[in-house]
């Protein structure tokens, strides 16, 4: 068992660490951003450099204190807020928000685990290079969270997921060792990939550090568009027609419901919405092209073809950056809609590209037959990732349905699980999805990830009850 | 302590197994690609179906039996060989060979373990798909080896490795027990990434059964070229300059010595040379694009501006597919003679690219010291990993040469160490290499992967003797 991070253990801890290092956690570390979790009162060390992280660590194993690390807190299944067991330590990353070091000509970074995902943005933009990893809460979110979630995003059809864009990684594991693996290499087959095992391990198996971040071309030319479909599947022929005519240049292709539009329009009116009249279904598309070829004559003849052969009933391809600008803000304020009108229940699914018309076909009537019940499904379409989220009729609240929502929730997983499809696809499991991981997981799976938890952690310091529920 | 896989634990294994599974083993399972390790004689089991390799794996658990699973036998490692200790079982997956499914709208397909990477690239393109994994042994080498071993190739620089290129894993783990992992999904963040685990582990936590692959669009038009450059150095300032103009979409790089051209000519006279004097270093260059754009056209341009400012002195743009695949025939006999030719040490290493030039420079002298040797530099300059095979002066045999050939790879990977390299980039450890591992491997790294393995493997039998050096 697991001893609380307590005023005595805080006391004999902060004498071995820096000066200022240790301090009561403030309200903003017991919250998260859909207030379904609530922390307790407790301690926050917010360490500068790795060897203090390692210092921290080992003090907590040596007491069998918990640890919950903390990034930018925007995850959004509680993976960073502990509401049982002995009160843990947070351990924040925020003071190691250092870019090491930019290598332009190798297209990689080295980033510390606290800085922002924007901020890397902006340093490879500094050396004329992309780093395309890209979602709502970049300016808050931080890299450390962002690989511990293998956190995906706008990008991922053509850039991959976080994994995919970090080389290596420098991670403090739990008896308070430090894995010393920052290369900056893009092959490196030298015994297990421990990188690949900590990435979307949840703070589970030990705390990123700092990264080696992978940089690509800047595309010169981007060419976005609002496309109406008459449905998902036209909108993933039209996909389909896009990769036979463009190939791997399409760097993003959304899906927008109009009940997504609605609900914008009702929280933000001043909002430009990119139709007179929301149509059922959209999608924003993107292409990116670096080797001279005009993305928008490109699109304008796909989007000209599938006009004509009826994949496509109307559309604006945006004439200017700001155009463009503007139809991407039209895809992250429907989230921050979404939260404001609160959902019964919100599901982070993906499919098997040829199950996604399938799915809605069958959990949008079984939806219906629940209850009056507004459905926003909208997501990254290419990546066959939905954000399938239920609503309670206009003008009511959220929290009214607390039976329903159990009920969907089971009911849209259980169609995901059916068709070869993921009930989490990009946010984790945290502390919300424990219970399906143990539902829908494969038992094999199951045994081998204890197996190394076990190995690995074997006091179980590691953010307790995150991914694994609690005993 | 493991048991052998004697005649008695055959005919009690054979009485478990479908007629005709179980044999003693031919004289080619016993040999590798380089002649480095000979096996020692015993029993191959080829099953058919992955309830098969279950029943096996678990039949040699309760008889605590070692392991060696076989693929397509190319690995250049020993992975495949074992050496010593108590004779294992050798597992061939030859007889699982289909490809389940194609799915080319999810650009993804099926593949059993044992279908060669050859078959899969054929699978896709009868889809209008690409599958990029692409290397001299393809047409033997299977999948579930390369996935194994993590292989590389010739397009890594667009596409990645085996692992960038796999969505999902079927494995039988060391306790007989079947991971069913082989969801067709682009986003699963559902607990520990195993898939990526079992990649690159050689064999030592399980064995991979199938394998869900993903397919790329395929480029439309392609543009070869083979450029003389003054250096290396040139070389990489080349890479630079396409890439700021062609954005990803340069698909391979690949760094030709003068000495490798001049070797091809004594073993194989009959291939065309791609100049009429070889040059001291040659750069083979491609570019396929498929949004329309003209590949050829980019090279030219990018070639005339290299030539003006002095980055390459000469070049040809290949004219026809049939000099494109002249070119390509050359990069791929390089390798096969110096095989024949036999080398006194060869490496397998990475670099960061701008280490490439400072290795060379320190490398080449201290090699000369040690005496009159001939340097082979070859390889995916692109990815950073060098091929850096030292031969013996011409006419005289590698095999006079057993104490300079240890000390000129202790050298060159001291060097590789010390410059953040790594001393196997993508034939993985194997058997030959566990030295090294202990040798240059993070000791934080090494006590993680001892607990994993230790953790899902805890009677040792999966391909004992690789990876982990022999106790």
């Amino acid at each position: 068992m697991l001893n609380p991070a307590d005023a005595a253990f805080a006391e004999h801890l902060a004498t071995r660490l820096p000066d200022g290092t240790l301090r009561e956690a403030a309200p903003a570390y017991l919250e998260e951003p859909r207030q379904k979790w609530k922390g307790r009162k407790g301690f926050v060390a917010t360490p500068a450099d790795t060897e203090t992280v390692a210092e921290i660590v080992r003090a907590c194993a040596a007491a069998r204190v918990g640890i919950v690390p903390y990034s930018g807190g925007t995850g959004l299944v509680g993976g960073q807020i502990s509401t049982d067991g002995p009160v843990p330590l947070i351990l924040s990353l925020e003071n190691m928000s250092a870019i090491r070091k930019v290598y332009p000509r190798e297209n990689a970074l080295v980033a510390e685990a606290g800085v922002t995902i924007a901020a890397i943005q902006a340093a490879a933009e500094a050396e004329n290079r992309l780093f395309p990893l890209s979602y709502a809460s970049q300016d808050t979110a931080r890299i450390g969270g962002g690989l511990s979630v293998n956190s995906g995003g706008l990008n991922v059809l053509r850039y991959g997921m976080a994994r995919d864009l970090c080389l290596g990684i420098e991670a403090v594991l739990p008896d308070g060792s430090i894995l010393r693996g920052l290369k900056r290499l893009r092959k490196d087959n030298t015994g297990y990939d421990l990188r690949h095992l900590l990435i979307g391990a949840e703070g589970t198996l030990g705390i990123i550090t700092a990264a080696t971040l992978k940089l690509v071309p800047r595309p010169t030319h981007t060419a976005t568009a609002f496309l109406e479909v008459s449905s998902p599947a036209a909108a993933l022929d039209l996909l389909a027609l896009l990769q036979d005519r463009a190939g791997d240049v399409v760097s993003a292709f959304e899906l927008i419901a109009g009940t997504g539009l609605e609900m914008m329009a009702e929280v933000y009116p001043d909002t430009r919405q990119p139709f007179p009249e929301p149509p059922e279904w959209s999608v924003l598309v993107e292409i990116g092209t670096s080797d001279g070829s005009d993305p928008e004559a490109l699109l304008a003849h796909v989007f000209e073809d599938a006009l004509s052969n009826g994949l496509v009933r109307d559309g604006i391809i945006a004439s200017s950056g700001a155009q463009q600008t503007e139809f991407w803000t039209v895809r992250e304020t429907i989230p921050a809609a979404n939260r404001t009108i609160g959902a019964v229940a919100s599901h982070d699914i993906s499919l098997p590209l040829s199950e996604i018309e399938g799915f809605i076909a069958e959990a949008t009537p079984a939806i219906a037959a629940i209850g009056a019940f507004r459905i926003n499904t909208f997501g990254h379409l290419g990546d066959g990732n939905l954000h399938f989220n239920i609503f309670p009729p206009k003008g009511q609240s959220p929290n009214k349905y607390p039976a329903e929502s159990e009920l969907i929730a089971r009911l849209v997983h259980d169609i995901v699980a059916e068709k070869g499809g993921s009930f989490s696809a990009e946010h984790g499991i945290g502390r919300m999805k424990t219970n399906d991981l143990l539902r829908y997981g494969d038992p094999t799976k199951l045994a081998a990830m204890r197996a190394i938890k076990t190995a690995l952690d074997p006091l179980g310091i590691m953010n307790p009850g995150a991914i694994f529920a609690s005993e």
